[in-house]
């Protein structure tokens, strides 16, 4: 249903207080919520409203803004969450690269300690807000087949980037390491349709085009074959190994066992653009790249070559022009779920 | 066929020394092309040998060793190349890096005026070796469609990460953007065999399994589709928009045109794991999560799960163990005839 952005927002900003959250916390996860849902990735949206608070009532999420410096140097620094939110660490870590960026040129931060951190895509693109290279990834619970493997081995750690884009606006990259995400198998299961091949493999590790192998034992597939293997491992050393955060088989599913710490780990880089120089030469040149993409010869039934993001940002747009932003109604149920139990 | 490891590097220093590269850079080059070889990633070891002399000799690669700095700071750098050899230019960029990275923790070195720069692997290994995280990327002459192109648009991007992995040595990923290389398609076709489905379009962008297709105007397609073309993106920013190197299509194919200078931009960044507390800490966790992947159960038919770059670690230590080189005939008929022509 289409909500008015301001509703919305005042809605999820008083959920979260009355849970307890600190008043500057409760607006950074819902300035993160609300923008991932009008660029249209729903999945990270408000949908996970209910399930934080869940996890924040049950003790697996801490609310009292405890984030500490494991190391800290000019260009580098690890944090510690402390179980607090994942979405309020990673934007606080993140706004510490970009302060050690705006010193130094390079700001690194490592995570532990945190929690399920959303959309990957929000933090890096935080960076290209303030004219900075930005990279964001973290690692997550087992769902993917190491190449080989017939069993869930590694995360399916999403990982990001986003660069200014002059004209463009910005270029936000956002994946995780499966072809497909689990939900969309299940789906595909319900309707009774068979699944591409290469997206699962059955219980003995062969791949199949039978959704229903998934919930008997099966496992999703890494996109790229061991090309997405190897960049789910990078980010597992990157977010999780160099971090002193779980790791693998350790990182729990948050979303299945809401009284568990997370212990998860990203990692966040800020590189400033304008430290190598005049910016406007960047921003001609990040121009002219995409200006070359987007006039190449178009495949038969091609109307437009995007570049990464592209389309999420032209949804925001329009949210934001209409005023309004289009949230499910299972999802709007549940926050009212929430509002009644807390008497809002 | 089998040459002594000392043979073949003796003969390499001859003929780079000889072209007339200073001694330190005939070994640097010699060092870099040898260890690829002994990786068995043949495509970029002495295979090119012959290549990089024609472009020597034609002008397109500068022998006197000016690199310069466009930019420094404790942390970042930019280099040029100014149409140096590409190798030589990314070993002494890489180690401009590690150098940082040893005095602050983190070192990143954009480099521009560069040329092809063989295995990525090789400066990401670097790192490792020093107990460092490394990355190492370059940009390239266009090669792969963007998602929805029906020719080539962006480069075929080499990307590498190496961590150093305790008891097993190294881990090095070193990939390149398309699902498979043209040569490989060009063999099929010659076989009159056909490719797999997502390896080619057809000059209308259209997915086809004819191999012919590809030298009639057809396209290699980036792995993972998006995914692919999205990582493509991030080194041709990282590596030639930041840079101030060519991009997209201005990047020349280097071996055609022996006489242009490359202009090719890279990226390298070391991280030293020191500086975050106990190596040992890391070096343990790095080996349980290799332990847990090993120990996944396998598919049928699969006798042992990899990481990045063990393979290639294997081969190198019986090379080293053996003293002796598998170099194809050819190879060894193209370094021969070098050496005639200058009376080696």
């Amino acid at each position: 249903m289409k909500i008015a952005i301001q509703e919305i927002k005042a809605r999820s900003e008083r959920v979260f207080e009355k849970v307890g959250l600190p008043v500057a916390d409760a607006e950074i996860i819902t300035k993160v919520l609300l923008e991932t849902e009008m660029r249209g990735v729903f999945t990270h949206g408000f949908l996970r409203l209910a399930r934080y608070v869940s996890c924040m009532e049950a003790g697996g999420i801490k609310k009292d803004g405890k984030i500490t410096l494991d190391f800290d140097s000019p260009s580098w620094a690890a944090v510690n969450g402390n179980d607090n939110l994942g979405i309020v660490v990673s934007y606080k870590a993140m706004q510490l690269a970009i302060e050690k960026a705006k010193a130094t040129g390079i700001g690194v931060v490592n995570v532990r300690g945190s929690h399920h951190f959303g959309a990957a895509g929000y933090y890096a693109s935080m960076c290209a807000d303030q004219g900075m290279v930005g990279l964001s990834m973290s690692n997550g619970d087992i769902l993917v087949a190491a190449t080989g493997a017939a069993e869930k081995t590694i995360g399916n750690n999403p990982f990001s980037y986003a660069f200014p884009a002059g004209k463009y606006g910005k270029i936000v990259y956002d994946i995780a390491m499966s072809n497909t995400s689990d939900q969309k198998v299940i789906r595909l299961e319900k309707e009774g349709k068979p699944v591409p091949l290469g997206w699962i493999i059955d219980k003995n590790g062969n791949p199949t085009t039978d959704a229903s192998q998934y919930m008997k034992g099966g496992t999703l597939l890494p996109f790229g074959g061991y090309k997405g293997y190897g960049l789910a491992m990078m980010v597992e050393v990157l977010a999780g190994t160099m971090s002193g955060a779980a790791m693998t088989g350790d990182v729990h599913a948050w979303n299945q066992n809401p009284d568990v710490g997370g212990n998860v780990g990203h990692l966040f880089v800020a590189m400033d653009l304008a430290k190598l120089g005049d910016p406007l030469a960047y921003g001609a040149r990040v121009e002219k790249m995409i200006d070359e993409i987007k006039a190449a010869k178009k495949a038969e039934g091609v109307e437009k070559i995007y570049y990464p993001g592209e389309i999420e940002q032209d949804k925001l747009a329009k949210c934001l022009a209409d005023g309004f932003v289009d949230i499910s109604d299972e999802t709007m149920a549940a926050i009212a779920a929430v509002e009644e139990r807390y008497g809002l």
